[in-house]
């Protein structure tokens, strides 16, 4: 029978559990890429990896924490004052003395700071995601046990050799260790604890085991550890070169996915942007100083091909198409150092609007000049009105049907990405206008096409 | 010591209870208005008494009734019961065979349809809000004891004369009837009734009292009525003449509320507005019927104006700002008639793009022909930017900030009503490009104001 780790819904099962954070340990095997500085003020694409966990437990509703040191300890709370103070939340420290014995000592170090309601553990140096934090946060133990996160998906697990493996049977942990050779899950690092694990740290000190894993392998003995299903959830521990190379290539991968890019922005322009971001993210450069830049860039492009020589419009062509490329920096770097804002957004979006004005505007002025009549005027005109539209018009569809517009092929069609490409394909072989023509029909169709999904989509009786 | 009718949660207080609806009655005093038609079904603004009734109903989560039937029965049933066909609700119906000796007796005639659990009382005539609805389902009887909704607001009582009188001692009735001397509250007309009410309607009827209210004040001796205040929401008796036409001033009044129309709406528009409404909403003619006419009254205005002599343009500028209060009708008379959809919103407000586009560049045409250049061109292309632009920020706005942007008095000079009506004015003088320039510019300029309002609203650490 399967026994369900009861979520016991009595003592301060409203407020959001207290975090600790185990940052202690020395990180001795990523010594040749630390270079001096203490593992958890490591940076991973402009965030260290101390500041990365806080920033998970926040997205997570998770505010308070105790940060448990070690090593370099001084530097390490310097380190996490600084996070606490940019990201808003309280963080607490306790000395762990016998750091060197194991992050069991650690662990047990943070015993005095609690006060016996349930807690989460982790460690400073795994990468998790909020998700992962808001599963195991229904896992609430019962007092004597604890709950620990699983990954149940062995052929996804980064370097196998290395994980702490789970053996389970239902939802318990029957067996734990790096040694394991049966085993069906791994540990993810993520606990959800009571005052058990302290209990059962003090139990293996006896017998001179100092690991953490030598307290949960105490209480597993004796049923006491559920074992919580976290599969599908992104995490790895950064212990090793490796893993950190592997961790900044699923960060980098996480940007593109999403399925709401249209087709330049998935084959060409993500592509270009996300290696961009890899380097821009390690500099101090801002999200919306790079929405400004792209903008600007933007709006020199449409001064030269405002001239209506193929060279400048060449030229031009190719700087719209960069901006669009950098456009996709600020959102990406946003996401990758964990500062998206509405404020950012706004911005960008904003801005965007603005630019495609300006360069439509600046194609229709270059092309009007030497063919004069109102002709070239009302198609700039339409063109112009389209692309606004055309935002204009899943963003209403949002609003009146209460969901977002799908990333269809008309939503794909009426990108910015492809309207931006086209007039740059445009310029590049001398015909701008023409590009533009065809992106403003292509896009009024689309526009079309979407009016037509929302009075099909809006049916209701009785109008 | 106040006591408060204690909500019970036990046996199904999350299912809606059925709602019991008296339409037994004659209405002789409104004879001279029905001309033969059954009370229920006399039309008020396009929709019939009882209709009003059960979409109230409806709209505050209620979509099962019982209706009750006396005077003119079969016509009344074959009314309702084309209400429950176009209104997706369950109507069912029993006969008030002693009807003709009061409205206590038809009440008690629903009696023997219902199971023992609370339900909603009300009458055929009593137009009421959602919302009073909402606020009595809060004040669940407890058995033994009835509810009645009250309103303490004396002075907005309508025909003080004929209305019941309730005296209320804290949140008990304590005394109710048309003659009350003292008294602090009138009687509504809805009721959330346990079985109690028939137990005390049968006391009365054995004393040869049959009326409703005789009821009540039976049940209200004992103590067991609740006065639930509804003070503040509207609701008329609709008995009288007097109280028709009464009723009909309150809901064309309640058109203009709202606070989210612009300047020449409020002034101009709406009051023209309404007034079309009142009479359209006798029609058959549906609101989306009058968006599309709207539109082509606007497509016909921009014809004239692209024209660029000053007799048409006059005309021109005319027919734009008719259609700009006609296109206030299709909302109003939506709501009039309580048939407002999410497609209605999505036609009106793509085609009140498109009316706009056409218009500016029927100003821009007329005017560039005369004036060679590419400035009346770049001008018209600015200001038809602006005028999507206007509706697009506080669109993004709402979705960015997750709430509505407020109609303040950037948001009032960028609103359509004033746009449309200053190039009227433009058209009217002669001289619309000037006007569209005028118009242009002052959108952007809000737009702008609506730009830094946001950047300063979504203010947030990290970015």
């Amino acid at each position: 029978m399967k026994r369900s780790p009861t979520p016991t819904r009595d003592t301060g099962a409203n407020t959001p559990p207290i975090a600790v954070i185990l940052a202690a340990g020395k990180g001795s095997r990523l010594e040749q890429i630390r270079n001096g500085t203490p593992k958890p003020a490591l940076k991973l694409l402009g965030l260290s990896l101390a500041e990365r966990t806080i920033t998970t437990f926040s997205a997570a509703g998770i505010h308070r924490f105790f940060v448990v040191l070690g090593h370099e300890a001084d530097q390490v709370r310097a380190h996490y004052q600084q996070i606490a103070a940019r990201r808003h939340c309280d963080i607490e420290f306790v000395i762990a003395e016998d750091w060197k014995l194991g992050n069991g000592a650690s662990a047990l170090a943070s015993a005095k700071k609690l006060d016996g309601t349930p807690f989460l553990l982790t460690m400073s140096d795994h990468l998790i995601t909020p998700s992962l934090i808001e599963r195991i946060l229904l896992a609430r133990p019962e007092q004597g046990e604890i709950s620990l996160a699983v990954d149940r998906d062995k052929t996804g697990v980064f370097d196998v050799e290395d994980v702490t493996k789970v053996a389970t049977s239902d939802d318990r942990v029957v067996g734990i260790g790096k040694s394991l050779e049966e085993w069906d899950a791994a540990d993810t690092g993520v606990f959800f604890c009571t005052n058990a694990l302290f209990d059962a740290l003090r139990r293996a000190h006896k017998q001179e085991k100092y690991s953490l894993t030598d307290g949960v392998r105490n209480l597993a003995e004796a049923g006491k550890v559920n074992a919580v299903d976290v599969t599908g959830e992104e995490w790895i521990d950064v212990d090793t070169p490796e893993a950190f190379g592997e961790a900044r290539r699923r960060l980098l991968a996480s940007l593109t996915k999403g399925g709401q890019d249209g087709y330049v922005s998935q084959r060409l322009n993500r592509p270009l942007s996300t290696r961009l971001s890899a380097h821009l993210a390690t500099t101090g450069i801002t999200p919306n100083q790079i929405t400004v830049i792209s903008f600007l860039i933007s709006l020199a492009g449409a001064g030269l091909l405002s001239v209506g020589m193929f060279a400048t419009g060449v030229l031009g062509g190719l700087l719209v198409q960069a901006a669009s490329v950098i456009d996709g920096c600020d959102g990406e770097i946003a996401r990758l150092k964990h500062i998206s804002s509405p404020r950012g957004a706004w911005l960008d979006t904003i801005l965007d609007r603005y630019a495609d004005m300006a360069v439509t505007l600046a194609v229709t002025f270059a092309y009007a000049a030497v063919h004069p009549g109102p002709l070239p005027w009302i198609i700039g005109f339409l063109a112009a009105f389209g692309f606004i539209l055309a935002s204009y018009v899943t963003k209403e569809f949002g609003i009146r049907m209460g969901e977002p517009y799908p990333n269809d092929v008309l939503n794909r069609l009426k990108r910015r990405d492809l309207r931006v490409f086209i007039i740059c394909l445009g310029a590049v072989v001398g015909r701008p206008f023409e590009a533009l023509t065809i992106a403003g029909a292509l896009t009024h169709l689309c526009v079309i096409g979407v009016l037509i999904k929302g009075w099909k989509r809006s049916a209701s009786p009785g109008r």
